[in-house]
């Protein structure tokens, strides 16, 4: 980030032809924009997102209103095109790349996705880690080579998406022990899942935090409660932020991984915009500990990156507004 | 509106590859859209807007925070590309068409402009009516005019925005009248006046207020406080809906004319989408009589178009959802 080019975009920013602050919290994000590209008139092109799809053991203990094959069957939808994902991306000029982490099953050879399976499925966080501490980087590393695939091929903003029945569970279990919060403000319903199954997710978490010890690092905490694709996604906002790109957040597990990618490099903060704020209720918690305000607020509970891709148009839009005439330049009159 | 069309884009959207209402408000949306375009798998091309423009009599009771010339600057700005309609647009793919329905002073001839000035600027609507019904309908099928050549060049998808100085005075009587509330409840600081300015602006609100009489239609109503250019925005939205297209809602004084629209043919609210809520307090009151929910909440408050372009990509992206397969299309499981 470019504190100068910062400053200078501020100061246009309050000589365009509008009232002052008149584009709300458009303009800090066009001048924040700015300072990441480190030119006073930025430009977003093409997106990109990387879905990382990966399994849960702790399916097992009946945590969420989706089988565990759900997975696999919509990695193969994602790779048709026939997902949410695919259709707003095709709104919104954005690129979907998928890489398997750790989903069950072989999948097929497709040249939009990357095979990098480093188990398949985490084990039942509940019962025990998820996954080795070597396991936890390997995902993390695979979730880094997709996002520099992507930047290779000319993404100029970058979101991750998630799959993988019963992540929100380990969403929910590594945002309480990321941000130090008790389950019961973090485990909500994810795709549905009824009361009964409500109360198992919570046990579920309480569980895995319960053997967390003090000292351990972000990647220890991240292996003992997973999941595979929360790794990987961390992984992606890392790339793309060495990369010095704009990285977009979607819902609670993508926010899971951005939140990982936070403690262990807190600078990547600075290249985070929230697209969304989900329905899932510790998502808010994590934004707020992120200090990010969500561009779209529409209840959206799907994953996928879809609110990250929904967001990107609005962030194309933003990067315009430094492109405007000041008052000076286009011979208006000031307010007084 | 087709209701055939919307009861089976319903049921598709029910058997979409996704969590039951996880794509939240966007889901409504995709259906309505449907049903507009009277095909289950509907599609948005490009948007337009129209952006009228005029002055206003009423900036003599010191009711704004800029001088009455920057309405027509701020036209040369549009037609030179330099403002936050332009560049908004230009990240929409959205075509920009500027409406002259009452600047003071002359205009020079551009392609961008459409030249249908009805009055240079309206009465003062604190001492006397701002119009004549007669100007009241030249100024409505003047805006009726500029919506037929957007939709003739191509568009699928209207909005309106507004310029004019002390337009939110005129909006504020407008919609305190059409939806009979109280001034205090609709008058705002608008681009910014002091509160010298705003108790000055909710008096000149309470005088136009004080000559309506029962038995008014909405045209004499809106004669009577103006603007010239909330009455094209009626005509644009008036003329969008008779070509069955979607339109989109901007902030406070193009809500004002959509309300004034809908008073005039009330099959026109079935076609509106809220593109934003504004900062100017009585927007909400307008979107809540029209039974809308906004798409966007940034603290937006400039006009121009802005807030509706800004909202553009989000239909187009909510129209692809009923492009998404099916369960049974894709060979994936459902939940329980």
């Amino acid at each position: 980030m470019d504190r100068e080019v910062l400053h200078q975009a501020q100061a246009r920013m309050e000589n365009l032809t509008k009232p002052p602050r008149s584009l709300g919290y458009l303009e800090a994000v066009a001048v924040r924009l700015a300072a990441l590209q480190g030119r006073v008139k930025p430009e977003l092109g093409r997106g990109a997102v990387v879905v990382a799809a990966a399994d849960h053991g702790v399916v097992a203990e009946g945590v969420s209103a989706y089988p565990q094959e759900v997975t696999y069957q919509m990695v193969l939808n994602f790779l048709r095109g026939g997902a949410a994902i695919n259709q707003l991306a095709l709104a919104a000029d954005c690129a979907v790349y998928v890489l398997d982490v750790g989903v069950m099953g072989e999948l097929p050879d497709h040249p939009g996705l990357l095979k990098r399976k480093v188990r398949p499925g985490t084990a039942n966080l509940a019962r025990g880690p998820a996954m080795t501490r070597e396991e936890a980087e390997r995902a993390l590393l695979a979730g880094r080579e997709a996002a520099r695939q992507a930047i290779a091929q000319g993404a100029t903003l970058l979101a991750a998406g998630d799959m993988g029945i019963g992540n929100t569970t380990a969403a929910a279990a590594l945002t309480a022990a990321l941000l130090d919060l008790p389950p019961e403000r973090v485990v909500g319903p994810g795709t549905g899942v009824g009361e009964a199954g409500l109360k198992r997710k919570r046990e579920g978490v309480e569980r895995a935090l319960a053997r967390l010890r003090p000292g351990m690092d972000p990647l220890e905490v991240a292996a003992e409660v997973g999941g595979l694709e929360l790794l990987a996604i961390a992984g992606v906002y890392l790339e793309g932020y060495e990369a010095g790109l704009p990285l977009v957040l979607d819902g609670f597990p993508v926010t899971a991984g951005g939140l990982l990618a936070w403690r262990l490099k807190p600078e990547v903060r600075e290249h985070f915009f929230a697209g969304h704020l989900s329905r899932e209720p510790g998502h808010r918690l994590a934004l707020e500990a992120l200090g990010l305000r969500p561009l779209l607020d529409l209840d959206l509970a799907l994953g996928e990156g879809t609110g990250a891709v929904l967001a990107m148009p609005l962030l194309r839009a933003a990067a315009r507004i430094l492109h405007m005439a000041t008052f000076e330049e286009a011979g208006v009159s000031r307010g007084g």
